[in-house]
């Protein structure tokens, strides 16, 4: 039992897990692959390994010892240089793709050419229009429609370099924008910017990490854009997130309805899907089922869960183990963290694996290629498939753990400012007050992925379980919010369980200005890793009421368990817009120190964010909640209070973040 | 020396490597960085090691045995191909990013921003018009202009994916372009391509390594409009080559005259340095120089060697030789293909290092960032640098091999047109006839970069020597011109010496057209990497001019050096073309033997061109003449002949290419 804790915080994973282990002739699992790659290459962890062209293979000796340059002469910190670059522009070009697609969406409905969607948000509609400058007036919806469209559209068209992004001057604090500047880090097309990464990274061309990872910062700044038109976008078309209860964890899977789960990143199809189900429940009924039941996995199982309050099954790393419980009629999978082993997955049972996007096609797969124009029609295909599927269920493969829990969900900034104004007028005024009274201490956005270089889940939990007792509120997005939410971490009781005094005092004032009984949750889920546009956009705005910037804020973010490319992009415009950023699985830059440095130090000196490498969650709760102790008393709010060092501390964890401001206060302050 | 005749066929290059090794204290040369990086790591030479996320790095045992998968799931070919996919999004951004750059300064000068440049070419801003589809009537030249280079940025720009790249559509037969349809691989925007390439190929998107094959082939078409892009606004810019006489080899520095040598790729600096070395000749003089003596190196070099006779000191391996002469003053960088080496040779040495773009800085390089706008300034200081740096010349350090090869250059596809004319009205049929005739057997386009893992350009001389015996004219671009002008195969007694007895009567005649005594060289030089553009149109006429397409004409490609990834993204768009391509130097595949199949067999099946894998340089030969041969018989132009296989042919050499023909002649022919 001590070695299957290792896996995954997760029972239910572990209890599918333990079954497969008894069974013979099933496919590996992840873990089992993981376990299978052991040793990994040392080169590649540490970013020195260059395959960008011919003459490589190149491995710098990391030790210092020769060779310490690749062929064409190339030193560590050029090749960790480019290859951290090419991860970015791999993120940015996933999200802002996502966005487009969106987009295009849009477009054709306001082309009139599908009838599957229609604008479910006038109010977000006119909230987009308005911040992007452009005014409602005299418009209808449709002409407005196209033209925040076109506007988003022209993000990824523009030719003038010397006009920024329209979707980022949204996001981010007059201050910030000029800091920016400064640095001649601003965007002005998204895709060219991905364009001019992967140039940049081409043999013989940049060498320099300087220049190399400003234009990692300028790329990554394209990819917040491209979020941010994704959340826009998607809650003009489906509707912004409202407060909802629901389930989550595999025992939201049903033995007697259908099962269709959901998985990938962009809800284009998925939304027309949960559409379409209610259509077709006679038709589930013909075959012996008593329903069509939905469940979402991973990001496009946050964006149902966020809109619609479907059930998340789970998140990443245990999106075979969906498939692991026989359960599963059909697995829809649209985009991005899809594992190319669901196919194997998938026929051991009578589960059919339907991809919907040409670009991410499996092995073993049914196509069927989704159109926005034809939504409807697809959606109702892959329902009928997942209904033929049902009649091929082996009663015996089928083993759905009882693990459910109720969480509410949907905290949508729109949502949190309705709930922050049944206590005030001023919601962001609100948040200003508790946070000098103490009530709450501050933010930790926590975001990313899932990696087995660690248990599953466990370093989510471990950290939010930390800040929760330090009266430090969570904000989670993607797969860090999909472990919070089945470990338990979203609902009344853990506010009573787990929030230190202020926190809970907070949320229950809350809950109850919302009508309920019981307090908010600790953590609020606020979608998918897209989303993490909506978290920017509340602390702008905070900092904008606060007439600071982001760099000033008592906050955190955090991704324990980065794995993605797309969690490099978002962990540098995170630290680029000023956030103290954690990372609990190092990024394969640890062969150069200079980009370490870059990273921890450096950026903190330019842009007022860092880096934090840290693979143990409770050290790394300890130093983000320092962080958010520091940045209060900088920003006088607990000026009076001393900082105590608990023992065994190193000077070095606080150096940066402490000593200089101390200096400045004995020579009279700044 | 028969050890060094294994670096480099040059022996200018050996003179130098030789005067090094005696020399202490000097840095590591690529050659010597070549040989402390073995042996190079197997895993990434097969393509089969995986770092795009965080769970990694993962490699597949490529013997079949375990792991065979990755962590996530992927297989060999999943890996293999987004791996290669990467290279080919990478080689489109270098290409494309040029092109724009190109575009931009054009608007610059229609914008009246500088006074650098001039429209050097009405004829082709007319001729780049017509084929774009933009009447020239009433217009005048800026206004012309504007509406080109606003035609070329849109192909950045399009939003509307049913719209295909307008430069692509130019340079394609009409058959071609239904294929491509058909395949859905015309790409309508070349940013948007290499974004789309980039999110297919990142974590948990695309395994299937059928659509991320087409997909590579999709944005590689994008790399094709990019460089015709690039190569037509040059020419626009700064004038169409002309045949030339001129000089090549590292004795075209001269020990009394101040030396630059210009490296890279965009021609917009270096055109306006050779502008204004004129003017500042007398500076030079009074720091005791007789005068300003400009070299070229790379494309940079192939550029203006191609349209002023600028001579070009040495191509892309012996980059560090030309400052290891002791006698360069300045080495002006744009970017791509610029060894990070360079500066530790420069530091030797009095020589400056230069670089001019924010895109490609270098350890221990001056910055001197270009501008448009301020283009002759910079290119003045620049200058005034080389200048001061003559001061700090050391006569000790100077050794200037006396290597220098008289040299016919400037072949653009127009000086191609009126070299043909001086025979016929109608140059292609000229074309047509000498083919039918059999004067010539058809064409070698060779192309690509150097590559230590052989000996430099020996391969490039070797199947040139070969093509020559065979009646097989060579058309060359990039390092394999620069190769094969230092290797004297562009003079007439390169002809007299080295060309089959039909290829010289063809060559004598138009040289006698010309009103030259001497037969023209039996290998053109068409120019830099992204003049490749120029071989594509010249075929793409040919076959319109024959009723046919380019994968029926008897024609070859050939990169027997490949090194960058541009070149994968080139060898990739000729294959879709209908090439048949030569790759010398193993493309990082060969760990999938299916995505091998795909790109030997398959794509036969589907675009007519196909890659052959081929180390050895004969061979590689005999299989592309083998393969003209065949296409001349299949085209009815030999059809009498029977084509005899060598003794020791294997079937599998030409089953593709011939039995299925023979099969159809069996029954009677399709």
């Amino acid at each position: 039992m001590a070695e299957e804790k290792k896996k995954s915080a997760d029972p239910a994973v572990l209890q599918l897990l333990a079954k497969c282990e008894s069974c013979e002739g099933l496919p590996t699992t992840m873990w089992d692959r993981y376990d299978a790659m052991q040793p990994q290459c040392r080169f590649g962890e540490l970013g020195v390994c260059c395959t960008l062209c011919f003459q490589g293979p190149c491995r710098i000796n990391p030790t210092g010892k020769e060779p310490v340059r690749g062929i064409c002469g190339a030193t560590d910190y050029t090749i960790v240089s480019r290859n951290l670059l090419r991860r970015i522009a791999a993120g940015t070009a996933a999200h802002s793709d996502h966005g487009r697609h969106i987009a295009h969406t849009l477009h054709a409905l306001i082309e009139g050419e599908t009838d599957a969607y229609s604008i479910k948000s006038e109010d977000k509609l006119k909230a987009v229009a308005k911040k992007v400058g452009i005014t409602a007036e005299g418009k209808d919806t449709m002409q407005l429609a196209k033209e925040v469209v076109d506007l988003a559209l022209e993000d990824f068209a523009r030719q003038d370099e010397n006009v920024p992004l329209t979707w980022l001057k949204t996001i981010l604090t007059p201050e910030r924008m000029e800091i920016l500047e400064r640095c001649d880090v601003v965007p002005y097309n998204i895709d060219a910017m991905v364009t001019e990464t992967m140039h940049r990274t081409t043999m013989g061309v940049d060498a320099d990490p300087v220049p190399l990872i400003f234009n990692g910062v300028k790329c990554a700044m394209a990819d917040l854009a491209g979020e941010a038109i994704s959340t826009d976008l998607s809650d003009i078309l489906f509707g912004v997130p409202k407060m909802v209860v629901t389930q989550t964890n595999l025992g939201v899977l049903k033995e007697d309805q259908i099962n269709l789960a959901m998985h990938g990143h962009n809800p284009v199809l998925s939304e027309v899907i949960a559409d379409m189900a209610d259509e077709m429940v006679d038709e589930a009924k013909a075959v012996g089922a008593t329903g069509i039941n939905l469940v979402g996995v991973c990001c496009t199982g946050n964006e149902l869960l966020s809109r619609r309050g479907i059930p998340l099954a789970t998140n990443f790393a245990s999106q075979e183990a969906v498939l692991m419980t026989g359960a599963v009629d059909a697995m829809i999978v649209d985009y991005q963290c899809v594992m190319p082993s669901l196919g194997m997955w998938a026929q051991c049972y009578h589960t059919q694996l339907i991809s919907t996007s040409n670009l991410c096609r499996q092995a073993g797969d049914v196509h069927i290629e989704f159109n926005p124009k034809t939504a409807k029609e697809d959606a109702k295909r892959i329902i009928g498939l997942a209904i033929e599927a049902y009649k091929n269920r082996k009663e015996t493969d089928i083993e759905i753990p009882d693990y459910r829990e109720t969480i509410v969900v949907g905290f949508s900034l729109e949502q949190i400012e309705e709930i922050l104004r049944t206590q005030s007028d001023d919601p962001y005024q609100y948040i200003v007050d508790q946070l000098k009274e103490g009530k709450i201490k501050g933010f930790a956005a926590m975001a990313g992925c899932n990696n087995l270089k660690t248990c599953q889940d466990e370093s989510h939990l471990t950290l939010a379980r930390e800040f929760l007792k330090n009266d430090i509120m969570v904000l989670a997005t993607g797969c860090a919010a999909g472990a919070l939410v089945r470990g338990g971490f979203t609902s009344s009781k853990a506010t009573q369980e787990m929030a230190s005094e202020g926190l809970k005092e907070f949320l229950t004032t809350l809950g109850k200005g919302m009508g309920l009984e019981d307090a908010l949750p600790p953590v609020w889920h606020m979608g998918s890793c897209v989303d993490n546009s909506r978290i920017q956009f509340f602390m702008t705005t905070l900092a904008n009421k606060m007439g600071v910037d982001i760099k000033d804020l008592p906050i955190v973010a955090s991704a324990p368990e980065d794995m993605s490319e797309k969690a490099t992009a978002i962990g540098t415009w995170l630290v680029a817009s000023g956030w103290p950023v954690h990372v609990g699985i190092f990024p394969f830059i640890h062969g150069s120190p200079l980009v370490v440095q870059v990273a921890e130090l450096t950026a903190r000196d330019v842009y007022g964010g860092f880096f934090i490498f840290e693979t143990d969650p409770n050290e790394a709760a300890r130093r983000l909640s320092n962080i958010i102790k520091h940045r209060r008393w900088k920003l006088g709010i607990d000026a009076d209070e001393e900082i105590v060092y608990p023992t065994g501390e190193t000077a070095a964890d606080f150096f940066e973040e402490t000593e200089p401001q101390k200096a400045n206060t004995a020579n009279g302050g700044k």
